[in-house]
């Protein structure tokens, strides 16, 4: 047995690609109800209220939507050193950057499919100004409370043409441990949930549907969380009164037994607003795993698993428009 | 056995009285989400989200803050003039007037204690702007969500030196049923909470605690609605935020069973948030009679009665400076 | 312009049939949560801790399962007798029985599409045993939760060949205020949502699917209420672990707004978990009417409406076995 | 700088001390709605829903109410054995024992104020009994929702004469963090929140009131975890109507966010039922230093602080006949 891995702590930020830089703001901010923290080049920094660091989300300007990167950061500069050292054996280092906004010295690496991640341990901690100070002490930033109000990202989903190569080197060489996954009757690993904490999943892949065949290193969804359920039956109100297009109303997973809410953001990426997956205490969590049969029942309450949850990621291969894949809702703006 | 009285529908609106009209505006729009929905002469009509009626609130500039007027609807042209003969016949009528904005003629009279109301049949629908449109035709207004993000105004709970003499004018002349009251040892009724519907209250009358040598016509507070309790922990989340005085935390009525939190807006009026109260299905209900023995015992959950709720009313008979009579917990600005 | 009728006051109870009675009894307490009042012949009569009446659900066994009838309660004495007479006037009254336990004399008769009715106005009072003694002298019953711990019966939606003529029936004869509808593109009424009070609703016709062959008085559902919409998700988690069959998971309605849940109970009669309705408070209040494209949207969050909701119905005319026409999600017993 | 230590998992139980076996007992099955998952000797063996070890609470007959032990688990073997040299560094070890029902070997030590742990690897995993066996396979058990239905040990409360001795020993030697603190004045640290994990706080020191002449190891309280606010309100109404002696009421703590209830057992200790604090991901965080005057100003919402809260632990000091310090409610029997 082979001791367990603790140098990484969580994903710090993630970057998301938009070809609707504008659109994709107005979201962001007036509808998950984030505040623009920075702004640089053809990115804009967001931040939800409930983190610490400066930003968790980094929305760049590109000509297709999808993953810019995943950035994570370390538990040390020493922690640090060893990931670095176990990616380079694995091949698949790039090499170190001087930071970026918010953040010190970051290595560079993709894993097996091609997603782009980084590692850093120097993190600047958030400061409020002014009208965003909260009252109490313990809290990053007043709640003000816009939209869905989101107060963290949670965790990220992608897809990968062979899931089982991308979880064997997060968990081997990154120290996710994986708690829960999906066996196809074929054998293929389909879904693998993974976290670096006590939380349910922090990193996910599932199968890319298009294989071998889509480009590499697609998004499935980024999610960003909320204190309770209700947040999400609200935002749904909310989501629908402001023309977002829903692609999974609010239901319970099976896997993990978060709540969810899909929707996507006008530059054509799912996003999600989650809550309630229950925590894993034991360090030798045994991993559970689901037959192909089992996750054909649907999600915890039985509600069908949707459709386009299978088929669709950013960029998109079906060779539609750019854009959300389901029409809007009713043609009533944002506020 | 008399056969019971349904010529009132519900409280339309209520008419608040505040000498800092600008703060007070900024308080109900931005913390409690209010609509502005029409301005006229040293008044501003506000709107919560779910209401028919074009609004629940007209907000006064006075030298003092306290109620103008309650008005109630009729449930019929008919049903208007019964009222109006009721009320001439116990010599506390005042006459007609041409209504005011958004409603047809009013019938103005004051209660034994003296405060004004008035009662009509005729009351425009709400009619949303483009921007504030709703998704569903059954709803009345686009769901916004800032602040409390109150949905309609829900009751009003005003002072009296004699509660009885008030209570038997609100459930002989009007047709208010008691649901519950408080009895002294003394014999003295010192609240009665009645309604027109099976809502479990809509007109609360208690006792003023300065007697017969307080101006008449005080108020103890407005309540606005939310649909659950989630968003009156969240209310509290966002007024400590926002500099809010709080004079009782969220918990839970004996009365009524409802949910509350009671705040003071800047022109110095207690105001709630409240949901989850009961309904009165019994057509024959017998009124709830608590003594003073069991209202000593606290709040729902044994919480202890806040001692300013027993004490403080608008207008303020203290002396004190006009204002909330409690000191704001920070001195964070509203956004 | 009509005055309007005030002369009936709630759905008191509902009878339902079952072929299975010893399954649903113990559904209806071990998972619904209510408490056995009183066994007589082949009918146990059972209540929610919420409900002043003795019970407002009669459970008795019969060869198939249905709705047996509904007992609405009136305002007074007169006012029930004014509504004895417009339906005798309509032609479908069946005349007076002595009433049954918990209430005095009731007048029976059936709507158009042959559903049976009682109308009565005296009615007992629960008064609870020891060990369910409430705390607190406004609440009924001690709160005791056990499964969804359902508070009280809500509403009934009834299966009729012609909407039309039984929502005419029930507004004209009863004083049911309309406050929804569905009306096709053909110009058929397919779905009537009918109250006596500002709930959203407490009697629904919908098109029974089978038109006139199918045999008459077919139930849809009966609904209880729960307080919070959080109950509502507790109670899917519940009912799954039980192997509750269930036909819809939690989810928000566009009708009238309410938080739903449908199950079938072992004899397989489709029942409801409700909450957070909207109150109609307008006395002049525009009926909501719904196209068929309005409709096919589906629900408030963009959820399709599940098909066997408009397919299937009580008793069942497709020639299946009796009980739930969708099979259990698991082998667990209750408990 | 040092590295962080990650050797120890988590708290996998505790041992509370019950001079009243057999009410302490019903209130944790009947009114926590905990389990009985093995009984041996003195101890009954108690388990919330949602733990994956056999049980989170070992209830045993004692003369005083008390904590009895806190058994906390390691990461790995290996960790087990550098945490017990760390620990036989200090000088406080006592020694390995066989282990206890459910898992393996465990190192007994005590903390400088004399409160009595374990660490232990091995440790069983809870196998269902078939009417407990959940509908889904990553959930331990069935969720059959009896009274508060908590779902796991959260965390311990324990008082110490010097706080700060025990807090540098529980982070120096054990290797937790330490997230939030309370220094007086005077400069004497009179709290510390410290957690194993991004649970905002897993064990807390506070300050023993009775100083150095108290006998050693009280406890302030244990907590369980709910999944939501709602069941927090909803155990409240639940335990009023079952006679608990209810401390506080509902509402939000300053330090951690969480939303509390505490209410005493029938052996005299005190028990909170919790849920929603924040999460602490940052892994450079800086504890959160509050002073006296900001712990003056009451919880979240402004709520003062309940007087018993710092005058009152297990076992008394104060002469008192054993049993809860304050009165039930009610004369209201369990179910």
């Amino acid at each position: 047995m082979t001791e367990p891995i603790h140098d990484l702590a969580h994903i710090a930020h993630a970057e998301l690609l938009t070809p609707f830089p504008q659109d994709s703001l107005r979201f962001f901010t007036d509808l998950f109800g984030m505040e623009i923290e920075h702004r640089e080049g053809q990115s804009v920094f967001l931040r939800g209220w409930g983190e610490y660091q400066p930003y968790g989300l980094k929305l760049t300007e590109a000509p297709l939507p999808g993953i810019g990167h995943i950035a994570i950061r370390a538990w040390s500069p020493e922690a640090l050193k060893r990931r670095v050292a176990a990616i380079e054996g694995a091949g698949l280092g790039e090499g170190w950057s001087d930071g970026d906004h918010g953040h010190g010295p970051a290595y560079s690496f993709r894993d097996p499919d091609g997603h782009r991640f980084e590692l850093f341990y120097e993190q600047d901690r958030y400061v409020p100004p002014e009208a965003l100070r909260p009252r109490l002490k313990n809290v990053p930033q007043r709640h003000v409370d816009r939209g869905a109000s989101v107060k963290r990202i949670d965790h990220a989903n992608i897809l990968a043409a062979d899931v089982a190569a991308n979880r064997r080197f997060a968990t081997e060489q990154l120290g996710y441990r994986l708690y829960e996954q999906v066996v196809l009757d074929s054998g293929v690993e389909s879904g693998a949930w993974m976290s670096l904490s006590i939380a349910a999943h922090e990193l996910i892949y599932t199968a890319d549907h298009a294989g071998k065949s889509a480009p590499p290193a697609r998004l499935h969804h980024l999610a960003w969380f909320v204190d309770t359920r209700e947040e999400i039956l609200r935002a749904a109100d909310l989501f629908v009164d402001a023309d977002v297009p829903i692609e999974a109303a609010p239901a319970k997973h099976a896997v993990a037994q978060g709540m969810f809410l899909y929707v996507y953001e006008p530059g054509g990426n799912r996003v999600e607003v989650t809550t309630g997956t229950h925590f894993i205490f034991d360090p030798a969590h045994e991993t559970v795993r689901w037959s192909q049969a089992e996750r054909a029942r649907g999600q915890a309450w039985g509600n069908k698993t949707i459709e386009t949850f299978h088929t669709s990621g950013t960029p998109d291969v079906s060779g539609a428009p750019p854009g959300p894949p389901i029409p809007p809702t009713s043609r009533i703006p944002a506020l």
